[in-house]
């Protein structure tokens, strides 16, 4: 092969490594006391230099701000690199006086906080519910091993809740300001994420709840994402070279319904854990 | 062909035909003071048992109330059939702080209320706007007669301005109140519906502003919708037997590069005005 003079980037597990001395980047998460933000600082520390956005005093260094204050939220935008967007009410049950403030008005908030502060990457935690009714109404045969659909981001939006509806909202807002604001933006459809890692968890979303045990198992064995492959979803959605992408997130389970294919081909995601077969 | 014993419905370009004794639907339309709430009253109060719900007093019978006060609206919402959502700030260029109380929160109440009252219709006016970017990275090439391409309802959300976004927010509300609350929804993304139904109007949207006058008349000739099509069309989706629909409208125009099948296909609607050529 003729050489370009270009040297080779150093790779790791296919993922390009910046030289050892370049400045880690800044990256704030919002909602960092929560799972997933837990599992943000727990295996994310090493890697980037985190800054913390909580509503509530926390036992870490925190700016303390409730998202649905702009002004109150921006100094923490401050030299940010990128923007880890993970405060919401996170249930499908939450009602419009907790969607509204906190999942409408704060991911503006957190959008237009970043475009005023130049931030470059934005990496906003969307959910599966988004297309929440295309497993609602093929729940529980689409559990099965031998059943053959995937759903990918060309599904049309079917929300399963005022909580789906407020994702696809922020999916929407974070294209417009990709497009017109000069972000950058990588949208994840988040899979099943426990604060145990728990892989069989019998806790299923409420519309769900007529599911049998052995169903719930056989969910969870399709839609579970370890705390681990989870904050290296993040990471990679940190550092993927695009301007834009929406994608799945789970791990490499035995029955996988939500497509890997934008997370491994935009994103370079590659999940090292599985749920139970 | 054998008969089913089903008897023929009775058709008038290609609709149903309600007997003539059938009491007229009652229909609820918001902001019936705008330009498009106009041609409702207009074009269609013989067709239609039409009541109004407008922000201020208005020179008609109204029901006066905010829709961004839901308990203020619910009153107006008894006893209709259908409720034609129009009411919001419509521009392109409306700021986060008129989109959030009169798209967002408003429609959530318009919705809300429309399935607290046992309302069975809602059609919603969205907007061509939910897939700006694609009309502003390819103007003016796109508005020539011999240019070949459509955007149609898969086309991915593109939005070019929060008022794209909150219409993109309505469309997925629209969507849960349908599957998960008992409504059914048609979603139309309107064209450009002028008061004076001035089709050689040279204004546009204020991100095509770079047009040229002749450019400018290009534009029109493909969104052009006429207030008599656009009434047709509201008409059309009141009366449609689906649960739900999203389809763009525009009138029988030369060049059309927002698709009419949807509108055509679902709704049954057939456009009788034309832009210039």
């Amino acid at each position: 092969m003729a050489t370009t003079g270009n040297p080779e980037p150093a790779v790791d597990g296919g993922f390009s490594v910046a030289p050892a001395n370049a400045p880690r980047k800044r990256v704030l998460v919002t909602g960092a006391e929560g799972t997933i933000g837990t599992a943000v600082r727990e295996f994310l520390a090493d890697r980037f230099d985190l800054r913390a956005l909580t509503r509530q005093p926390v036992s870490f260094a925190s700016h303390v701000a409730d998202i649905a204050d702009l002004d109150a939220i921006l100094p923490a935008f401050a030299g940010i690199d990128a923007v880890v967007h993970l405060a919401a009410a996170s249930s499908v049950s939450s009602p419009w006086d907790e969607i509204l403030p906190d999942n409408i008005v704060g991911t503006y908030n957190v959008f237009e906080a970043a475009a005023r502060s130049g931030v470059s990457r934005v990496v906003y935690a969307s959910s599966n519910h988004v297309i929440g009714m295309d497993e609602i109404d093929n729940a529980p045969a689409l559990y099965e091993l031998s059943d053959p659909r995937v759903f990918d981001e060309a599904s049309e939006p079917r929300p399963d809740s005022l909580y789906g509806v407020s994702k696809l909202f922020g999916e929407a807002l974070a294209r417009y300001y990709v497009e017109q604001r000069g972000l950058t933006a990588v949208c994840l459809r988040i899979g099943t994420v426990r604060a145990d890692d728990d892989a069989r968890s019998l806790d299923v979303p409420e519309p769900l709840e007529s599911l049998t045990p052995d169903q719930r198992r056989q969910r969870i064995r399709a839609t579970w994402l370890s705390r681990r492959d989870c904050a290296e979803l993040i990471a990679a959605a940190i550092d993927a070279p695009v301007r834009w992408a929406v994608a799945y997130g789970i791990s490499n389970n035995p029955r996988q319904f939500w497509s890997l294919d934008g997370a491994r081909r935009l994103l370079g995601f590659h999940p090292r854990d599985s749920a139970p077969r």
